[in-house]
């Protein structure tokens, strides 16, 4: 069925007592908007309008980024959830599709949910999610005859029977895009608050006789965010249904809830990751790798039989080949290090190619930017970088080729070759006594005369 | 009104299985008789007396390190709260307003609460801090009538009825300063455990016809500490409590949990810190900085739009202006970072000033220690530190200069100029492989020999 | 008593969804299959009998090099845990003490309940391990009649009356050896799946007239490993329980659900350990030490007074003698750092002797790996390393030696003297200017090309 999306991401989020408009403030490394925007993604959906109002350049920014065909709908006054709909309108002229209403700050709301409402759009002229509420407390209630939905009562307006009720609304709609629009020109605004709400839509349906249903998906699917605390719980939530999930997929951990995972993380069967890792957006672990603790990995692909830390940071553009070895206090960036290669201690490796079983010593770093721009380094197979060698970029050490320890390699070495860039030793017997004690007298005087 | 502290700090704490006495172990990185102290601090007190007695030399220390005008007063025998209180007998002599007795293994007593009982002090001759016990187990009762504290009954002389009561003792006392010290000379020590008790005083301030009356706190305030367990616990009830704090005022957090403050840690609004961060004391961080994950930060300043980490440490000293990057595994000590600057890899920046945009490449050292004596390095505003330079300090680079990778500097640069310190690079064809074959043949030789 | 061990350690586990053998999966640092054994080492077995077959190679891998006499039974098929005991007869064959059955994917079982088992078998031909279960659920029940154990009934052959019973079988059996085989040969496997089962030898013992009991441990013991959610709950149950021994024991922490321990970590008292800190397997650290946040230590000693971190990595083989300081960004790995030597910053010192007093500077490096052998480094007492020195292995700078920043030492240099190795440093007025202009017009040409 075709299928458009209307996002709403209007609000300010006065709780959240922040400049950042709330949908943009993340959960799992990404804005919740753009979960709402991956979440409904899957439909494969022909629009995706994005309605903004605080903040709407920053909104529109991230929505364009995640997908450059969003449609972004600007709400300059905040005149409730229809109104906010209703700013769609334009956007989807011409769409003779269903439309489903999303929250950018309801992150939660998965796939299979939103088919299931598309299934039921199939049946039904408005299809409404709730969710069986272990606490309902304050929440709108969905009030069905069967497969009916009859109406949404607030909270306020509820009987005591009505009450009873533990169907409760999540405000996601899904409705043919003619029709919503049609009912939401019908919605008044002549409430308390004086807003126009998208729930009126049922009651104007069933008032011309056409059919609405409801859906239902579990309650921590609709879980919404309104202050840093909730983003907070969302966050553990977020990371908490993520480790268990990959714990059945079979990744060890030792202490799981020290591990934090990005939206978009993809881990390999019998990996083993140590405490105190964060992986950021982008990641791909292959199966049996092994990640130590204190390591931090962004937009990167790590190989089987690849060990990655402790204290290792990958950066964006790593890509570790099979069976590599990346240690303590190692930076990669933008670099591919290839099958058995190594670069085991205190070592920057940026913009970057090392070759199969290349060794790199310790404090090794390539110098790849000149203050203006960024170059290249190509490390051949099974070269030997000797510790502290500086590859002044663009640079290549040919394959089999070795470096001395401490040197500065400015021209290309040549396969086989090694490439020397060092002073003699000087030795200055006694010197070290005789400074030390010239030191020591100097700092007597200073103390003596202050 | 005149008040002064009198903080019992003079049990040994054995349960805490230590060396060093009870009130010195660290909570937010502070002993905590450092908190109560900071608490009573608030009250602008004319006097703060220490009682001391196990450990009373390093007890004094810490105690006049946070304010050097704190009395000591030493008790050299534990015979109870009542003889502790009246160590301090002498160093009140001449002190005509109020007493207020807090402990030093009873650290979360807030300042809004000890405002409390100095203005309930200004209409009752004594006032005691009661909490309102979830569980009320074996504390001592405060029987109220009215407004009005008639006794304090311990659990095990209290009946029925006044077990009941959940109002408890948390032993905090007000009293004008004259008045405790009389009272506390009729205290007897005819009891089991043969120890002077100060909750007497109640007892023997409403035999004379006085006004007690009680105040009451969270009973979180009233958390004391007797074991290591309890530090930790009472360490997760601090930090909780700033987390939720933190996150109230604006601070978002992907994992809070694994975030660790200081007493005293101030973080501005709309700053993101990822998961892993520690702060010890003395840390200021200003809206919209961005604190990476596996950072660690003590005594510093950081600014707006400044970005710390991930692996970065800030020691004290650290003052870096406004989007200033400091990247992985870098350490700064005693130094300012002026904006824009970017200290990005690798790098130990210690007793220093990088001038504004200046970039310090990766494995620059600032040798600060010649064995004896520290000294300063100034880089000059735009200057550009080729990677793993050597800044022999006392050393200058001036604006806009630029080292060479590698090289080790040890007079002054000139602005503009670039300084080398580089031997020149020597390929020696063929002697890689060469040397390989070689170590190889050695190697396998020793094997036939072994 | 003559006591023999059998581990049962055949099975795949499904569950666990992985390539390894159950028994493999490590929980603080060792294979679960470890933690039995080393419970059983504690009465000193004549033999130690682990039943392998699924992943048998590495099964006896791992078996073996925990204890080289270790003999692997392999059970090729799985028939149930009487068929799997059955195959440790040959093994024991002769051997006329008891045995007692452990299983290796039940890793807490304790020493104390292992002699518990032993002494009851004294006075009793079999005797089963149980435990009163807070819920019971689909357990096997011990049937007691005072202290004669009836009969183990399964879950789902139970009498209402005999489901309330909450004592339940934890599997683990003590029986003579010879008798154990002897009951074995009559088990059957006449029941629906078609197994043997070891617990039918209780009923085969009874209807001899033989005398069977049970003895009780606490239900954390017998915590068996199913899947990787399982296998992360025994961590967590291993990691608080050792936090709150080392509590106990004296160890403050700041956050101790963020300090994870091996199965063999020793902490002496007054040790202060902050968040973060890994330990791995062989860490002994003595009183008084401070382990600083983010530091991750195996196979190592520290002494008294020893600070180590924050960001400090000692890898097997480091030996930190009294009042020595490891710093940030710092790999030590089989080195003896002797007393109050520092080494503070940024360094790797691998292979290697430190001398009493040392200073190493930031950046130094042990150049100990030619691409074929190792080398060993020895700094002397006292001796000043400069930073950024490269010392190339094998090499011995003297007792007070110094060495100059950013040298590279190759030759050994003699006691109090000082070994430079520097190019001298050259200045180029203005160039920093000129190549700036030059590398910023290169790159405007470029994006006007582009």
């Amino acid at each position: 069925m075709n299928t458009s999306l209307i996002i709403l991401a209007a609000g300010k989020g006065t709780r959240m007592n922040s400049e950042l408009p709330k949908v943009l403030h993340p959960i799992a490394g990404d804005a919740m908007l753009i979960h709402a925007m991956a979440a409904g993604a899957s439909l494969d959906p022909t629009h995706t309008v994005v309605v903004a109002g605080h903040g709407a350049e920053a909104v529109t920014k991230a929505a364009q980024d995640y997908d450059e065909t969003a449609i972004v709908a600007v709400q300059t006054e905040q005149l409730g959830t229809a109104h906010a709909v209703d700013q769609a309108k334009e956007a989807l002229q011409g769409f003779d599709g269903t439309a489903i209403v999303l929250y950018g700050d309801t992150p939660f709301v998965s796939p299979e949910t939103l088919e299931d409402m598309m299934s039921a759009a199939e049946g039904a002229d408005v299809v409404v999610l709730g969710f069986q509420a272990a606490d309902p407390g304050r929440y709108g209630r969905l009030i069905m005859d069967g497969m009916s939905l009859e109406r949404i009562v607030e909270y306020k307006d509820a009987s005591e029977a009505e009450r009873a009720v533990t169907l409760c609304n999540s405000g996601v709609i899904a409705c043919k895009s003619d029709l919503l629009f049609d009912l939401i020109s019908q919605v008044g605004n002549d409430n308390a608050s004086g807003e126009y709400y998208l729930t009126d839509i049922i009651g104007l349906a069933r008032a011309r006789g056409l059919k609405a249903t409801a859906v239902t998906c579990p309650e921590a699917e609709t879980l919404g965010v309104n202050s840093r605390a909730q983003l907070a719980e969302a966050e553990a939530a977020f990371q908490a249904r993520t480790r268990a999930k990959l714990m059945e997929d079979g990744v060890t951990f030792q202490g799981p809830e020290t591990v934090y995972f990005a939206r978009d993380t993809v881990i390999g069967r019998d990996t083993l990751i140590e405490p105190h890792v964060v992986f950021g957006p982008g990641v791909t672990v292959e199966s049996g790798a092994h990640i130590r603790a204190f390591s931090h990995l962004e937009g990167c692909h790590v190989s089987r039989g690849a060990t990655v830390g402790p204290y290792a940071r990958l950066r964006p553009g790593t890509e570790l080949q099979e069976n590599t070895r990346i240690g303590n206090f190692v930076e990669i960036k933008n670099a591919t290090v290839a099958e058995g290669a190594k670069v085991n201690h205190l070592s920057y490796i940026g913009d970057a190619f090392v070759g199969t079983k290349a060794n790199i010593g310790a404090g090794t770093i390539t110098c790849n930017y000149d203050g203006v721009m960024k170059h290249h380094t190509h490390i051949g197979a099974n070269a030997f970088i000797g510790s502290n060698t500086m590859l002044v970029a663009p640079v290549q050490v040919g394959d089999g080729a070795m470096t001395g320890s401490g040197s500065v390699i400015t021209s290309d070495v040549e396969p086989d070759a090694l490439a020397l860039a060092r002073a003699p030793q000087v030795e200055k017997p006694g010197m070290a006594r005789k400074l030390m004690d010239l030191l020591k007298a100097k700092k007597a005087k200073q103390q003596r005369s202050s």
